[in-house]
């Protein structure tokens, strides 16, 4: 394989952003940034045999997600993502044809918000195959919806529902056996394949102030970092988690705690605002047809995380949730 | 090792910028882009036992090389460096002060150039360490110096001297020795600690037009890759190419032709610019003692790179230079 061959079949076919200026193939990618919109940017690295094992997603899955788990977080901060370059070394049992496919995993989903490729790097390594994409967004220069934002008596919410990617990686290290072919293959799917909040995100970042996390390592832990950041604390109630029907069909036989609290990769948003603006969110999320649930409330306890059992016994919850790191 | 301790203790001491909006600890990084100028983004990837050798080199060497060839991507595009993200893959067996050098590798060169670092991922992996830098840059929104940009007749430059690096890559691996010590520690010093050449980038940035490279992959494959994108060709002269003093010690006993054409990871930059733009570049080089030499000459002779060796035979060369990719 050649990389100036590898690199012209990548080549996209269409630029979506009238702002680029120039994309691949020059020693960097150049576009215009607009007035008065500040920039975004994050990275996060998949390692293949941590994030993703060959033999159990395609490599169309583990491109999508690679770049889907980055859109989470530019999601995170109401901003709108219009840029991405890739990154990827790759040891010599990754044929061509597995990363051009792990590529077309990443425009499938780059096609939906019209982000465009304009860089990266392909170089071999010796043992597994490490991607690595950068993404830059763009937000309206007064938006903020940062950890640290939130107040007391704010509204704690996240968006869609928590624990299926979790549940669905069990299934997949042959952890947990689901009968249900219907919602074996959601719970799968949900952790393949997750949907960046980006449109929630849009709507969050209407509001007069925000706090705002995605949650790639467990709610528990993310809701850690908004009462850290916050210096303050927060109360929510187990009752009132947003659980899917596959999960609650899974509550009869099993503790499915340990997904919604500290099962990470659901990239769903958690994050806090003042009553009223909560009415307001709930009112344009309801319209759009995006799923929004009220869970809790943010106390002066600081730097304190409470849950409320469903039967009303009291626990403080550690910040240990997914660390990819301690592995 | 904890992640949120670690990056607790990687958090610069200082900010740079002042368009810095949002630094390290949030899900993305948030900046404001000037008015007027646009933004370059590149990012490239080192691999344990592909680019470095981890006993062969120290982590602050290896931050610190990591974050130049990015910086020299930037260069290349006349653009000033601004911000960076790091995103890093690690193996077990790299110890925390380990890791904590090779950031600081990436601080003393992030210091000199002013440059913020806002955001990065730390992942674990099996066996080899990958770091993969992203660097965001600007430039004044009329400057393209693109591979694209020669034009027949145009002269043919290059900063500094080529062919250490790659010389220096030989004594480490013992292909080469050097008796002379000074020269011995030059050439690996030029290996470990190149110097992306930011300022004579921004000189080429104020001519008419130039194309520009950075010499990543070795003389040869750049200058294909002007006349390439050019749709010209070049011929350039062996007796111009600026030697070292330290590589002209050892073209008594060596054939060094292989280091300065096809060794790769010199990180000058090279290009071409009208008669007219290279006696102004060459004026305003020699008052800001940057070396930049004339090497040679764009032709019409279409996608062809010729070099006149010094016995005055004229040789083709082949674009195939240092390819990581091909391993």
């Amino acid at each position: 394989m050649d990389e100036f061959d590898f690199i012209d079949k990548l080549q996209p076919k269409r630029i979506f952003q009238p702002n680029v200026v120039v994309g691949i193939g020059d020693d960097a990618a150049v576009y215009k940034p607009s007035r008065h919109k500040n920039q975004v940017v994050c990275v996060d690295t998949m390692v293949e045999g941590v994030h993703f094992l060959k033999h159990a997603s395609t490599p169309e899955e583990i491109g999508y997600k690679a770049l889907a788990v980055n859109i989470s977080d530019i999601a995170a901060m109401g901003a709108i993502p219009r840029y991405y370059l890739v990154s990827i070394a790759i040891p010599s049992n990754w044929a061509e044809q597995d990363l051009l496919e792990l590529y077309h995993g990443m425009y499938e989903l780059a096609d939906e918000y019209e982000m465009d490729l304009i860089g990266g790097d392909t170089v071999s390594t010796a043992d597994k195959l490490v991607v690595t994409v950068t993404v830059i967004g763009e937000v309206e220069a007064h938006v903020q919806t940062l950890r640290s934002k939130a107040k007391e008596h704010d509204v704690v919410f996240v968006t869609g529902s928590i624990g299926d990617s979790s549940a669905g990686l069990a299934i997949l290290l042959s952890q947990l056996a689901v009968d249900n072919k219907a919602h074996k293959e959601y719970l799968i799917n949900r952790h393949k394949r997750p949907t960046p909040r980006v449109r929630a995100g849009q709507i969050i970042a209407t509001l007069d102030r925000a706090s705002l996390n995605d949650i790639s390592d467990g709610l528990a832990s993310e809701l850690h970092e908004i009462v850290e950041a916050s210096q303050l604390g927060i109360t929510f109630n187990e009752a009132d988690i947003p659980i899917s029907e596959a999960l609650s069909e899974l509550k009869k036989s099993n503790d499915i705690t340990k997904w919604f609290l500290y099962g990470g990769e659901d990239f769903e948003l958690v994050g806090t605002t003042s009553a009223e603006s909560w009415d307001k969110l709930k009112m344009a999320c309801d319209e759009q047809s995006i799923k929004i649930t009220k869970i809790g409330s943010v106390t002066s306890s600081h730097s304190s995380v409470q849950l409320v059992k469903e039967n009303l016994e009291m626990i403080f919850l550690e910040k240990s949730g997914y660390n990819h790191f301690k592995g």
